[in-house]
């Protein structure tokens, strides 16, 4: 190319999309019409879009072709977006039209930000925040249309814009700042994206009066049962929706490695999820609640306390009590977001709470965007276990900075749209959807090579980090590179307990009895050793290093293998990643970090094999080099 | 204490001299007759001071006392005023005068500040910078004095204030800032101060012409063989000396964790420290040329590379090279401030070179002024293994800092003291050099409980830690508390190399050869496992876990019998202090930090303990609680 990349080349998905969105739309039946228009006008011979507006499809839609030359969208408002979005992607990939009505699986699809108000991103590996700088607000509007197009074109109805771990500028979004919010919010709407805000539980403590324009002094306490504290929130919600008619509502994390929560009053998360959901109620809007709470302050010496248990103790006797506009948000795993862990048994235990499940295309432990992870194998997998109508709503920890390719990798923005479709349908077939992806990007020449390669690549990496489920072998301090004792000795309650003998921590009844918080069948599955997935047996169970896996091979010898194979396939993937067809945009950038990435899987490879080397004194069985 | 504990109360070995030194006056032997007529008129019943100035005995002196009313002090200038601290110091504790003139060992007897100009203090545990804040210097004069006054009591006479990883800012304190630094250094000069300043070496390359008030282009090269750089030093040099007469020098470290240096231009270090000495020489400046110089991106993998080997490797062939006003300083040991290592082999190979030997009174890998860490046992094995006359100068790393008590511990001020007295005369006493410490302090009513506590303090934080001169199991984050492997797998050149069978490294003749640099008597002492000291034992030696050490125990078993030892020390150290009078000032920090450190040995003892049980599957032979 000879001009300049700007984030205006991204993401690539969007290439079919190449006109700016004008400022002056201010519906989603608006966009669809001019999407449809820019895209026939760009392309030769396609066909014409016609509209009919159903309203009460809502997010719904249904795409016909009464002629080669014609395509009528049917839907609600946001339908019809929707509907323009998948029939000019369905053109471009050459796919036939999904038949009949389509509507999302999931009311919610939502993107959490973790974006600090000085401009920094929590666990972001893609630049600085887009629209955060110096304690305020900083974007180009135009750039943050094009995140609402983004986020609109995978069905992402929800952004959350700020880190729930919630900053003190970042408090005052939903009061002060709530002029700027709702501006920022009025940039989404022609989207159908509708914004979010984590709050701080105790923000009345912080904050003035709603009612006079936040002066005055904050009250004293942010008791959940408290009238006064009731009341506050109950203005404050009214005063955010008169600014911000189609305001989502607010994500929490409460009583969450040293954040405030209903706990400091004795009260119990259902009684502060609860009154915060009350204020919104009348509103239309959500209260989301994570549950993410576990002894953060843990004594490695006290192998009692098995830190999975956590949520599922807290939560599982609260099933039934939340209100019915309260959404509790699970991370996927019952740690925090490893690249194996089996369902959050959360997931499959509060049959009478709305759930969220968390995803995070953010590589925290899985690559930070340097490595390539995609996600939609590891997706699938999940979605499987969960089982059909698991979840009422997905999240997704964003994947999204400030860099020219908005995802750190512009592979990495794969993630992203595959969020948005498993959020929409979780029937999504990995493959197919990285085929659709790849043609959507300009990567169609290199679909046949970098199919394949995408769907393994998080089996690779796993295979060359944290063996066989049990995870935290990295280093606390930037979660990316070996360490497989960085986090042994600490307080969060992620422990490997390797000894020279045996390794891992038995979650069956025999042990910490994690295992009994899954339904029996499932509990059943993992507490034999002998039948349990490979990929999770060191996650249940303390086994020793000759323990015979199903294949004949030791625990130690399918270790060692692991990672000797895991960085052989990341040779192969540089190798293939060569010979591409990438356009001149991505090149050093792919390159580049592929080049990390073998020296990050060649270090993780030989820290990982010393490590149990050392342990277990078992040499490797096929003579290949393990360091001292 | 009914007004609020301030600054002003601190360092308490001032107690004798309440008065704050008045502003006026202006040099030390008018400061020796204030402090004179002050200790006098404070204290009913004390001589009178006289004072006869003898010029030639420049910083030494002689006291005598003619009859009981009187003290004569004769002294050059200077010595005036040190024999002044001495003989009212030697009043204080009850002590005789010492016969005959008294002259310092070391002509430069340095304190290392490593101050960021933005206020921050790299290894610092006493608060932020006393002199810098907000990329500027910023003190209170009163302060800055007391500070001066603190340092000529003990000794010292040489002050760099600024850090050897010299920050964009503080590199123009030779330059733009010059009339700042010079004010500062007026400060100093009624104490016999002198002020030092670290340089970058590549400073050339960002400052302008020092003829030209700083202006006009930077040079584009910093090679020392370089005719425009030689000269531009020898300006900036005049430059300085015309503002401060009195200039000790630069301390340079160079070419060593990414500091830039002469290897960029291929020429050696002898070349780089000579070409500034030169500038230095006509005005009496020395050049302190820092010989902390290893390859910092080591692979673990490597076994050959041997970091101790580093510093002797580079500088013995340069040895007859350096300039007469070149003086090298050398770290204690061959790695980095541990608790325990044999003290540099580069400290006994340069006959041909003037050596500092660098003490580290900051307690980087020693505490951090919350265990208690007295070093002057440790400072007196130094000295023996060093021999008389084995260096020029000494250099402290300083403990300094904002708090009220200056050290962070008030008893961490023993370490600053102590550093003064070594410098001034290396054949220090240990117990008497604490006893009189503890008396100038106000602590002379818990003396025979603090000195024997305080005497073996260092030991026992070496016996709860890193087990027999292993060095390095700590954390790499904030090099406090236990971490076994923490520096195992890093770049850093700091390796323990445990396995199931073996721990340490072997740097014999058969091994890294390390040995080989020492005299051959040293190293044939060490180099045999069985007439190894115990503390050096695993610097130097790879054993067995069943290694029988020469009491007859296991190595494993000293091992997990330090660390339990250890402990209770430690505990026993915090029931006596429970039992003293301290001064009501000093009560909340010294019970506080007591008892941090007493979860921290706790911590340190299981980790390590823990650690050595995993790999070696030894039990303790008095089946004490090791955790899994």
């Amino acid at each position: 190319m000879n001009r300049e990349t700007t984030w205006r080349d991204y993401p690539a998905w969007l290439a079919a999309l190449p006109r700016p969105v004008p400022a002056e739309l201010s519906s989603p039946a608006e966009l669809a019409a001019f999407e449809a228009e820019s895209y026939t006008e760009s392309c030769g011979g396609a066909p014409r879009f016609r509209f009919v507006c159903e309203k009460e499809l809502g997010e719904g839609y249904r795409i016909e072709r009464p002629d080669p030359d014609t395509l009528v969208i049917r839907g609600g408002e946001q339908g019809l977006l929707y509907g323009t979005y998948e029939a000019i992607f369905d053109l471009v990939c050459g796919s036939a039209f999904p038949a009949g009505v389509q509507r999302p699986a999931c009311a919610l699809r939502m993107l959490d930000s973790w974006d600090n108000t000085d401009g920094s991103v929590e666990r972001g590996y893609s630049g600085r925040s887009i629209w955060f700088e110096g304690g305020a607000f900083r974007y180009e509007p135009e750039r943050i249309r094009q995140l609402a197009r983004m986020l609109a074109s995978a069905g992402i109805n929800v952004l959350c814009i700020n880190n729930v771990n919630v900053d003190p500028t970042a408090r005052t979004l939903i009061g002060p700042l709530l002029p700027e919010t709702a501006a920022f919010a009025r940039l989404l709407r022609p989207f159908g994206v509708r914004l979010m805000l984590s709050i701080d539980f105790a923000a009345p403590m912080f904050l003035g009066d709603p009612d006079r324009g936040w002066e005055g002094e904050p009250l004293p306490t942010a008791d959940p049962l408290d009238d006064g504290v009731r009341r506050w929130w109950e203005r404050c919600a009214a005063r955010i929706y008169e600014a911000i008619p189609d305001f989502a509502g607010f994500l929490v994390k409460a009583d969450s490695e040293h954040r405030p929560g209903p706990n400091t009053y004795g009260r119990s998360h259902a009684e502060g999820a609860n009154m915060l959901a009350a204020a919104l109620a009348p509103h239309g809007g959500v209260l989301v609640w994570r549950a993410f709470v576990y002894n953060c302050m843990q004594d490695w010496r006290d192998s009692k306390t098995d830190r999975p248990c956590a949520a599922y103790d807290l939560y599982a006797p609260l099933d039934g009590q939340f209100a019915d506009n309260v959404i509790l948000q699970v991370k996927y795993g019952p740690y925090d977001f490893q690249v194996r862990e089996p369902i959050s048994p959360l997931l499959l235990g509060m049959r009478r709470t709305h759930l969220a499940i968390e995803l995070q295309p953010a590589q925290e432990y899985t690559g930070q965007q340097i490595d390539l992870f995609a996600m939609p194998l590891m997706w699938r997998e999940l979605f499987d276990q969960l089982g059909r109508g698991g979840v009422r709503a997905v999240a997704g920890v964003s994947n999204l900075g400030r860099d020219d390719c908005w995802t750190g990798h512009p592979f990495a923005a794969l993630n992203l749209y595959a969020l948005g479709r498993f959020a929409w349908d979780p029937e999504q077939e990995p493959e197919a959807l990285i085929r659709r992806w790849l043609r959507l990007s300009g990567y169609a020449e290199d679909e046949e090579v970098l199919t394949p390669l995408l769907l393994r690549s998080g089996r690779t990496y796993e295979k060359y980090t944290a063996p066989l489920g049990l995870c935290w072998m990295l280093s606390p301090e930037g979660h990316y590179g070996p360490s497989p004792w960085g986090y042994e000795f600490m307080v969060w309650g992620t422990y490997n307990r390797a000894d020279r003998e045996r390794v891992g921590i038995d979650r069956t009844a025999a042990g910490t009895g994690f295992l009994l918080q899954y339904p029996p069948e499932l509990a059943a599955r993992y507490e034999d050793p002998a039948a349990c997935p490979d990929e999770y047996l060191l996650f249940f169970h303390r086994l020793p290093y000759s323990f015979r896996m199903r294949d004949g091979r030791t625990l130690i010898q399918r270790i060692y293998d692991d990672h000797f194979e895991g960085y052989e396939e990341v040779l192969r993937m540089q190798e293939t990643l060569a010979t591409l067809h990438l356009p001149e945009r991505d090149c050093e950038i792919v390159t580049g970090r592929m080049e990390k990435q073998r020296l990050n899987a060649r270090e993780w490879r030989d820290v990982t094999n010393t490590f149990f080397h050392r342990l277990s004194g078992v040499p490797d069985a096929r003579g290949r080099k393990i360091y001292d």
